[in-house]
């Protein structure tokens, strides 16, 4: 079990005050109209827009600190904001203003055989708490997915990012009381190290949801730390299975764009698993497609003769690999016997985040979506559409590999609850 | 911040081996069509009366130890079974199998702009640990619930039922045996002490949600010591507010229904709040009725005198009694200058279960409906009816009081996750 110390109480203190803060804003928030969220976003964008210099110059101080501690040129890549960036995080904002409000939208509702009017409505959550690590923009897109839903949010942004996210936060504070909203509506918590983000993450009765994003340590913390309801986010040990059947030009295209389009993110595939009926057909070429993209490969030992004719980089895959999320052009591949050894595999090493499939087999395909438990199950398409834009959501918060409340890409619907309102004569129970 | 001992090692192992063996069960579940389902549903609810005989006799045991430790009336008769009862919970059964498969169930879908068929799918969480305690039709509530939704449910009762729950869970599993399903879709942890429910409530991976149903320390451990996925039930500290422009004969027929129906329950009133200007005229009637009733009163200074004329057994009430779920005969009664003072005592005291509203006036009931966060808010009627069977859902597995997942009252659907499949031809993302 855990054991911790106690964080420190001027932290917890100060955590306290700041989340009540949000709560208050939350309760003006939630009763606000469409049309006045829209004009406050519209209102952020512009100001975002207005202030480009300022928070490239905040920016630059991140980056030069980064710089100093030796950050990777890929993080530094994340970390940077420059005027197109800045315009593209505005244009976010203006996105979400022309999404659907989620909050009044009337999910079931009846009336009961004694004449009472029964309905269950989304309403915002209250105060929703963001622990996330470098990119700033999501410092913004939180913000704005926030108060589209009715929202005040608490957010925690790495401290790589933290003098950009104070320019931007400032920036948005300012447009949302220029609007006469409550600037708490969107709170920076940027002091008190650790301490603060468990304070956060245990503020019962104040904070009512805490996402993390990040890495999996971060998300790991938050799950196991937090007493307030989490969402746990975006962890993806992703598979593509090349079953017996596939159709093998397919299987390569998918599995190149699955791992290479993208490799940093969590909707990229991680493990390869080819049929071994077709194995000897389909490794030549996906092995020497993957190491002309660079790609260092982590090998059962079957695959091993494979790897080494395809010229590949690449090294006996361990237990560990095989639930390694590699996160750049690093990928594990095993053959396996049939299908349920491929569900198998998966159950055993996948996130729940997204499966693939490969196949023409109208049977492995019906059974690879019945029995793969993960948010997404894909037949003959690449991992990389997990993602809330391209399912056509307009936005996303993060994706889900929980089952609770949301599973997959969350956009705005996902920052909702409900509450059912009852309207009755005078009707008692009998 | 929480400081536990570790548990007993060798209770977390056989936690662990009860859980993996629900965890493969839930595999087979989750594949079941709703026609073997229900089947096996009708098999349970016959084995049930069948076994009569055999359940009532471990019911007496429990008894005579209840007895014996010097339980209290009211526990007992929750805690006895006799073949009106067991006949009755072999109803709900049937029931519960007469309900619509929630597996299955397509929530959104659509064809995406590059030709992915893209559908969200309502599918079983897989694992559900239920932690509760005294009335064992609980345990097969949730054992029939469980079933119908294709989870496989981990039952861990409350002592004082655990003759009676072994014997209801041996007919359960002897059933689903017999009809060629694996019997551990219903596991009963009833050894290990705490240390067996806090490894079932830590135990990611095995168990995909915990729902804890009992009493306020209960749950508080629940939520506060889980690294699983809770919902929170129950808790229901609910008001009555009696606005100015009430009704004072439907406020008075409600406020005595909510309060005296069945005060045992999470859905009974709690706190009267009256408005100050119909205070006079309400008050002597309200009190004299509820002393009538035997309700024992706790009541603000301003309340007293009233409290006395209506020859009622009184005492002033602390801040303390504000925020207590009595769960019989007592009632917290203030007076209240406005409704925004009504709407200020509920934030404080509340546990946002149900806030009932007594009212004729349209402002007054749109402003308490909008601005009162809980799982359910009425106008003009009784907080009795927040209540699965009540709302039409056909059946309960407990009322949440958290906003994630799932608020009010919980039946079927509330049991499952969703599953995106997508479907193409070889997509991939550019």
């Amino acid at each position: 079990m855990l054991e911790r110390s106690a964080p420190d109480p001027s932290v917890v203190a100060r955590v306290a005050e700041l989340a009540g803060l949000a709560k208050t804003a939350s309760l003006r928030l939630g009763l606000l109209s469409r049309a006045e969220k829209d004009a406050a976003l519209h209102a952020v964008a512009d100001a975002l827009e207005a202030a480009i210099p300022a928070v490239v110059a905040a920016n630059e101080r991140d980056l030069a600190a980064g710089r100093e501690r030796g950050m990777a040129e890929g993080l530094l890549d994340r970390l940077m904001l420059d005027e197109a960036r800045i315009r593209g995080i505005a244009g976010a904002v203006r996105e979400v203003a022309a999404l659907p409000d989620p909050v009044g939208e009337i999910v079931r509702g009846s009336t009961l055989p004694n004449g009472l009017q029964i309905r269950q409505v989304r309403v915002p959550m209250g105060v929703v708490g963001m622990i996330y690590e470098a990119r700033p923009n999501v410092t913004v897109d939180a913000a704005a997915l926030g108060l589209k839903s009715g929202n005040a949010v608490i957010l925690r942004g790495g401290s790589a990012a933290a003098q950009s996210n104070r320019a931007l936060v400032e920036v948005v504070r300012d447009a949302l009381a220029g609007q006469g909203l409550p600037e708490d509506a969107v709170v920076l918590l940027d002091e008190g190290g650790h301490d603060a983000a468990r304070a956060l993450m245990t503020a019962r009765g104040l904070v009512d949801l805490v996402i993390p994003r990040g890495g999996a340590d971060l998300i790991r913390t938050v799950v196991l730390e937090s007493t307030v309801p989490v969402i746990e986010t975006g962890i993806g040990v992703n598979h593509v299975y090349v079953d017996a059947e596939a159709d093998l030009d397919k299987a390569l295209t998918i599995l190149v764009n699955a791992k290479t389009q993208r490799p940093s993110v969590c909707n990229a595939a991680e493990s390869l698993l080819v049929h071994a009926s077709v194995a000897e057909d389909f490794l030549p070429k996906a092995l020497t497609a993957l190491a002309g993209s660079g790609v260092v490969l982590h090998v059962a030992p079957e695959v091993s003769e494979h790897a080494q004719a395809a010229g590949a980089a690449y090294t006996l895959a361990t237990e560990a690999d095989y639930a390694t999320e590699w996160h750049r052009l690093e990928m594990n591949v095993v053959t396996v016997p049939s299908l349920d050894a491929a569900l198998a595999h998966i159950r055993a090493h996948g996130t729940m985040h997204t499966e693939v499939i490969v196949t023409e087999s109208r049977a492995a395909a019906r059974r690879f979506v019945a029995e793969v438990d993960a948010a997404v199950v894909m037949v003959n398409a690449s991992s990389r559409f997990t993602d809330g834009g391209q399912f056509g959501m307009g936005a996303e918060i993060g994706i889900s590999t929980q089952k609770l409340h949301a599973r997959g890409p969350m956009a705005l619907p996902e920052l909702t609850t409900t509450k059912w309102i009852v309207e009755g004569d005078g009707q008692i129970r009998l």
